[in-house]
């Protein structure tokens, strides 16, 4: 109940702390009988770690998912999936300073006076570090919905942004720069702004487009579980996001009926697809896309004013080893999340058919 | 299960079609012992109504609610509180023309894609005549949560909007114009705008900001369904909306995190509010603020390409009575998802106390 | 979220009291396209009425229920089916001398201290009444899965029982008595026992076995959500039910497991069927058969004494219209509920398929 | 979705196979701030585990159950606990022969039937090994309402049974015996019995009453969620159970209304109680008890007909490690679940206050 659940039919509950023994997650609703490719998600932890370029954080976390049950020679059985990812690279002490504080932008004021304890290691529960979980599910919400097609990418860093459409961009290239930013050229001048703002000891927002294609027609609930509605939730529950438009987004407020409306083609697609792909909270075929802004990584390596536990504001110099620009890291988790919920809403239409 | 409940502890379902015999809902979960003020439901249902002006529809709407169980000698009674709204004022005949036409941008297409069937007249359960039960239920909530302060408005119609923070705005001036602006200058010009777009027989966006005050800190659960994410879904759920964002929001993404952190104050407030009132999915005691945007209605009183289904093009003329810019009567709607998600939260909370 | 749904795919949320203006229910994710025989929802809620025969209560209901969304030119939609069943023979002042009184074995007491507050008039929500709703979900229920045949029949009354097995009984016998029980002489004899009953102003119990065949082998979840432990739950949710069994129930304890064992025959079914057509949870294709057990109608028409809001004991003459036994009417109630449950997971099954 | 959850606020969800790397299960909606005595965890895995003693099968499980999350410093944090429990012992060649074959009253059949796959070894999913995530989340159930008490024991084997009413006997006798069996003279009688039976390589069944007591007035939803409905779906959800009845149970089914009902003592509690602490689904104070019913073991260390894969019917032996009686284990599973009702209903209950 409290939270930690996300799905109806294809169900994840997660659990782990940045610096417990380790994290995992029981996905439950799996469909029996797929043959798991293992390879493609220890891939998509590889692209979540920290550690991969100059421009993320140099901790190195191993990632490793260990299956525990759900599976008999390679093939789902359709019982509960439980896999825990150990914790091997957590130093505590290098937290020891936010024991009696509370940073700024951080969850550690809220946690202390919801639950009235906390684990104070790295963020506990709030860290990013929970992501892995959501990363391994949706590896495997993937391999689901096979004939689907999730492509994130880094759309802006700061006031660096691709000024392209979409269906221009070649999605291939996403993977050959740090940034994840399928323009090459864009992406250059994202990574130089993001090694810049690192000197500084400061952090940087960003937005993330996703580009979901080949989702068959009809998936979706009308009224509150809306297909959009579902995607949105399931993105701003992701550390660090503060907003979410999809297809026209913010920008179909400024438009008039007459120019947003998508005609039909006769095979029932649509000539343009502003909608972006969703209909009155149902997939209608078209691609779905959507965009999703991050604001920038609280925690900084500069001093700064926090928050004692005995109500005095003293002085801190931001330590450890976080990320200047979470965007280029947070690229897999978009997609882990968009399979959740594409996946959960693919297997809930079963019952209509 | 299909998608028409909301919220985990003070749960609405509701149903009905916009031209069937009646729409209404059941609230589960609703504390005992409330005195109802049912002035202040009829209120809100007043303020949804079309018909109010020169620049919303004036098909009318007799929308009074009906109490059917859960509420005895005036105060609730902690059982269900079943409600209808009766449907006296459809005329059936009006959508006979689109009995065989898919109409662009609507959910026309998808929900026969879905179902196999549809009840086309008025659009049905895609109408927007469907969140007249919501407003019931929210104005329930809103009495759940007395100390809480919830204030929505139009913040632009196509390109005019208002060119200042919420601080600065009176919010006892939202329901003193047609479009629900509580910066009159800039309401008028919204009003010119609409009536102009009337003329036109076309239709305009616009967004709504809303605001929340007095929300007590802890709200909300960590990891899926932290308080903005279920905010975000339950603004995503309305008819038309494509984005929600909250706190810095999409400015957010060009910030640096010295600028965007919102130092303490000694007593656990913050300087800055950046965060909108949740940290870590959390209410920190803030004010909550968002912002969400809507597209622009898809029923244009012109003429426009359609898909029959017989998958032919043809040429159909628009009619009926259709809102040219629905921000202003969706102000309340936002405001009744709003209370749904706080209320829900706030006694999901009192697990912790 | 307090208890007012059951299901998780056909799910039936319903309202109302005793003595409210009408009782109804919500049901959501039925299947669009089902042509409904409403004639058949209507036989249902016959068979639930009170007044049809001289053992039972002379108190009229109407019952007529009315459909208010989710149905189209007689079929289905999935969209959500409201209905409502108007109380139009409620006598209020029948009840007034239980205002300030808790009846012993009553849920008068406990929604007092529960909630603070309770609408006294005639059980308010812990009234048989409820049932309405459930009768008609069921109705429907029973139409989503045409192959499966649910035969309920009251199987004792106090000490009156009947002494075979229900394979030889002929199920198309339980309408023809009052009592609804198929075997003829012993139905007789349990009448007279009930008009006795009756006479000295008591109540009698009794059990209800039914019998469900032609389930399809796989509807049951494994763990906790058994096909036998959501069947329990279900009939357990029914007034006045203390017990649940099902296949040989509380007669295994007894048995060994060399006479236990149901051994098969080469096509799978089996050669004697105590495990009750389910194994792990799961059913096997072989008939379901569960016993239900009713307390006695705690509403006795004679003196007793009651405790009142002041923490005294008076004594009270019994008033209303109560029935001597229950059974007779709780058969159609428990067909609906078994209903329910198997129809929720028929449909949850298709995603297996 | 699959049925691997239980509760809705303290809410357990399990994941393993009896064969598998390991069990283990999350909790989420444990309330913060519990000190929890891990000893009493670790003594609740003891009495679950077998080889214990004569009667019990020798096979051996370490069953130590490792955290790892949701706990700080020896305290509830409030986030989800995820535990495991590793499989140290199997020996997965026992099985191999059962791979191609379905063993009677076995869940072997089903889940082919259901999955089209199954992890053989053991029973898999469907072992009663399931049940040790049950009794580590049962257990801590129990530190969240210290108050309460729940004793569970042994009340017949076969056709041996304790022929006195549960205040008669002494709680504190039940963990001298091997049987658990509170009535010490019916213990020996009932070890005896059950040494007999495994000497035949035959198994038997039994019952096991369970009393709840200092439970709060007011627990249990009204309707589909009553208290003991629940409290039957929990019970009838652990492997073998085939029935459930509380209070007066089956026999009030033989009982006059004016025998039945519980007179009031001024302070509102009851003279008599058979509504077994429960009126209308809530609880009122008075003692919960009830009885559960255990079908005898499947696996019979006996030659017996099994149906191959291919359609046949051969003879097989029976092999491996199992219980000729698995109620004396079953014991500490049935307070672990009545652990888990209580618990989730009294967190549920503090909405109202």
């Amino acid at each position: 109940m409290a939270g930690n659940s996300i799905g109806t039919i294809f169900k994840l509950t997660t659990f782990g702390e940045s610096h417990g023994e380790a994290l995992g997650g029981i996905i439950d609703g799996c469909p029996a009988g797929i043959e798991l490719d293992f390879d493609a998600i220890q891939n998509e932890m590889q692209r979540r770690k920290p550690g991969q370029s100059a421009i993320v954080t140099q901790r190195k976390e191993e990632d490793e998912v260990k299956f525990l049950s759900g599976i008999f020679e390679g093939k789902t059985t359709g019982t509960p999936i439980g896999f825990i990812i150990e914790n091997t690279n957590q130093k505590s002490d290098d937290y020891s300073h936010i024991k009696y504080t509370y940073r700024p932008s951080h969850a550690d004021y809220v946690y202390e006076k919801k639950y009235g304890i906390r684990d104070y290691r790295g963020g506990g529960r709030s860290s990013a570090r929970e992501t892995v979980s959501r990363v391994v599910a949706g590896a495997i919400a993937k391999q689901v919905i096979p004939d689907v097609k999730i492509n994130a990418f880094v759309s802006s860093v700061g006031e660096i942004f691709i000024d392209k459409p979409y269906q221009e961009l070649d999605f291939s290239l996403t993977e050959t720069n740090a940034v994840r930013c399928p323009d090459v050229v864009t992406a250059q001048k994202m990574e130089e702004h993001i090694k810049e703002i690192k000197k500084q000891g400061d952090t940087i927002g960003g937005t993330i487009t996703c580009v979901i294609q080949n989702v068959p027609i009809g998936l979706g609930e009308p009224v509150f579980d809306k297909l959009h509605a579902e995607l949105g939730k399931a993105m701003l529950s992701i550390n660090a996001v503060h907003g979410f438009e999809y297809g026209s987004g913010f920008c179909g407020a400024r438009m008039k009926g007459s120019e947003h409306n998508d005609l039909f083609n006769e095979d029932g697609t649509t000539k343009t697809n502003l909608s972006g792909g969703i209909q009155g909270g149902i997939s209608n075929g078209m691609d779905i896309y959507f965009r999703v802004t991050f604001k920038p990584v609280a925690t900084l390596l500069q001093q700064q004013e926090v928050l004692t536990n005995e109500n005095k504001l003293i002085i801190q110099q931001g330590k450890g080893r976080h990320d200047a620009c979470v965007v280029p890291r947070a690229v897999p988790i978009v997609e882990a999340m968009a399979a959740l919920v594409i996946a959960d809403y693919y297997l809930l239409n079963k019952l209509y058919q």
